[in-house]
C-alpha cells in the first residue's frame, strides 16, 4: 500500500509518471491519492493533509510526499521508518508531522542509486527517487538498504502553541475546502468548557463549542473540534475563512469564557 | 467493487480517508471515484452523477455517496439493497435517483456500530460510518446486519415532468464539463419528430435533433438525446449554458414542431 | 494495465462510466489515469501529456486516450500497436506523438462491433468504444481481431523544429501547471554551450542553462531540459509563462550564445 502526497495538480502528467514507475518496480502495489492539490511549495500544507490521512491507513503503509521547493539542490532526499509504517520524500519537514504521529524509529538517505531510475533528472525527484523508493520498499526492500542513517532531519514547529495570561495562542493551519479555519491548536483543556473567546485577525467572536455543524444555524459560526482534533472556527453551510477574512497562518488566540 | 461520489473535491485529505478506512478493513476491496467534484451540498447534482454512473458499474458493486448538509443531525444514515447492487449514504435523497434504476429491494439504517469506527465524529460521516459500510457489505455482511428496515425513506422527484397543451415542462438537472444543458426530460416521443421549440431562460429556440455534437456548425445550438438517456440542449465546441445564460434548476419547456 | 487520458475533467461522471464499462468487462484491469486536465478539444495538449507518461509505464500497457472533438463524425476510431504497448483512441493525432516513440508496428481500424457495448452513442466513443476496446486488449485479445488494417492514420506535426542561420525556430508546446514553458525543442546540439538566447513573444533572454530549478535565484528566469527531454524556460518559484505572457502555440527561436 502507497499512498502519494503531492503539490503537481491533476492537470500535468507527473503524477502518472510517478504511478507508472511505481508499477513498473512492483506490478502489485495498490496506490492511492491523498491530495495533489497542495499548494505549490506550501510544506505546512501538505504536511498538515499527509498527517490528517496518515492515521486512517494499514499498518505498513508507505507514503510518499512531494511538496519540494528545494529540489535539485543539496536538501537530502529521506526515508523515515516509524513504528506504523514508512515515509519517503524530500528532508524540508513535509514528512515530519505524521511520522511523529506514529513514532520515529529511524531516519535513511535515500543516497543508494539501486533504488532510484538509472537517470536522475535534476527537476523530478518525485518520479526518479521517491516513487522507485516507494516501490522497492513496498516490495520488501528493508530501510537500511537505502543509505546512511540520518540523525538531523528537518522538524518543523507548526503545532507550536503558546500559553498567555490563560489564553492559548496559535495559528491557522488550514482552510478546507467548505472555507472552515483550522487551527493548530489541540486544547483538551478547553473542551470542558461550553463556550469560548477567540480572536482572529480583526475579530472577536464568543462561540459555543458545538459537536457538529447542523447544531448551528445556517451560516452562524460555531467552535468545534474538527475530525481531525484540531480545534476549527466553521460556519454552518457557509465559508468562515470568507466571512472572517482569514489566511493560513493568521495568530488565533483562544480562552474559555 | 466499490464507487465514491461526494462534495468533497480533491484537495482536501478527506477522500483519502475515507480509502485508507475501506483498504484497512478489506485490504481487497477495488475503489473507483465516481466524482469528488459535486457542488458543495447539491443533492440534485450528486444524485445525477451517481445515477449517470452506477449502470456502468457491474452487478454486486456497493456505491457510497455522501452529499450531506444534513450530517451530524437526526437524518438517518442508511443502506439500500437493489436487485443490482448497493447503496451507503445519508438519508438525504442523493441514493434515490441511482437506486431506483435498479429496483429497491431492501432499505436498512445504519445503526450497528459493528460496522462503524470506534470513535464516530459528528463531522464526518463518511469516513466513520459509511466507508466502514461499503468496506464490510464489499467484504461480505449481509445487509440486514447493519440495522432495522428503514420503509420510509426519503425520495426526490427530480424527474417531475409535466405536460401542458402539448408541450413537456422539466427542469435544467445539470450542466455539464462541455456547457451542455442536460434536462430531466427522457421524451421517447419527441424522438419522432426532427425538430423542436425549446423554451429556455428567456430565450424561444428553434433546434433540429441531431444524433452526434459534430453534425451541428460550429457554435450552433443543437438538441440531442445525451449518453445518458435525458434531452440535451448543446453546442457544438462550444458551451449552450453559457450562451443562453442557463443554471441548474432553470425551467424547461419543449414542443415538437 | 489500463492508462486513461482525457479532457473530460473530474467534475463530470464520465471518466467513472469509462472505468466501470473497463472493470465490468475485465475484472482484473488496473487503471491508472494520466490526466482528465488536458484543455477541451486541445489534441496537442493531450497528445503531449500521453507522450510524456507513456514512456514510464510497463511493457504491454494499454493507453487509451479521449480527446475527440469530431467525436461521431467520420473520423475513425483507432487501434495502434506499438513495439512496447497498445494506444486506442480516436484518429485524430492524439496517439501518434506516443506511438512513434515506442515505434508503430500496427493500426487497425475499431470496427468490429464484438468489442463494443451493445448500443453504441454517437457523442461517446470513450465509453462505448475505446474503454471495451482497451478492456479486450487488456485481457489478451489480438489487435488485428477488432478490424482491418489502417495505412494512412493522421500523424501531427507538433515536433516539426525548423534551422534558420543558426537558430532553431520550434513553438511552445505545453505550459505546465508550475508555468514552466516547454517548447518542443528537444536540441542535443545546444546542451554544450553555457548561455542561451531566446526569442519568446516579444521577449528577447539571455539566459544561462540550469541543471535544476533551484540553481537560479527566486523569480529569475533560466533555460533547462526538463525531466522529458525538451528545452523549458522556467523561472524559480513563479510563472515564466505570466512573466513573459506566453501561450501554447508561440513561438519559440534559440540560439546559442
Amino acid at each position: 500500500m502507497i499512498t502519494l502526497t503531492s503539490d503537481f495538480g491533476l492537470v500535468d502528467p507527473y503524477v502518472a509518471e510517478m504511478k507508472g514507475v511505481i508499477i513498473t518496480i512492483n506490478p502489485n502495489a495498490k496506490i492511492i491519492d491523498v491530495t495533489h492539490g497542495v499548494e505549490k511549495f506550501n510544506i505546512r500544507m501538505g504536511a498538515f493533509m499527509l498527517a490528517s490521512a496518515a492515521s486512517y491507513f494499514p499498518r505498513g503503509t508507505v507514503h510518499l510526499a512531494v511538496v519540494d521547493p528545494g529540489v535539485g539542490s543539496e536538501r537530502r532526499a529521506i526515508l523515515i521508518q516509524t513504528k506504523k509504517g514508512f515515509f519517503v520524500g524530500p528532508d524540508n519537514g513535509v514528512l515530519m508531522l505524521a511520522a511523529q504521529n506514529q513514532s520515529i524509529e529511524h531516519v535513511y538517505e535515500l543516497s543508494n542509486p539501486e533504488f532510484m531510475l538509472p537517470n536522475v533528472s535534476n527537476t523530478f525527484n518525485g518520479r526518479d527517487i521517491f516513487a522507485p523508493a516507494a516501490a522497492y520498499l513496498d516490495k520488501g526492500a528493508k530501510p537500511c538498504e537505502f543509505g546512511a542513517e540520518v540523525t538531523d532531519a528537518i522538524t518543523p514547529e507548526y503545532a507550536n502553541v503558546k500559553r498567555k495570561n490563560g489564553s492559548l495562542i496559535g495559528a491557522v493551519l488550514h482552510i478546507d475546502g467548505f472555507g472552515n479555519v483550522i487551527t493548530n491548536i489541540t486544547l483538551t483543556d478547553l473542551l470542558q468548557t461550553k463556550n469560548v473567546k477567540v480572536k482572529l485577525v480583526n475579530h472577536m467572536l464568543q462561540l459555543t463549542f458545538a459537536k457538529t455543524y447542523a447544531q448551528a444555524k445556517p451560516k452562524e459560526a460555531v467552535a468545534l473540534v474538527g475530525s481531525h482534533g484540531f480545534l476549527e472556527i466553521a460556519l454552518n453551510q457557509g465559508s468562515a475563512a470568507e466571512k472572517f477574512g482569514v489566511k493560513v497562518g493568521d495568530e488565533v488566540e483562544v480562552a474559555a469564557i
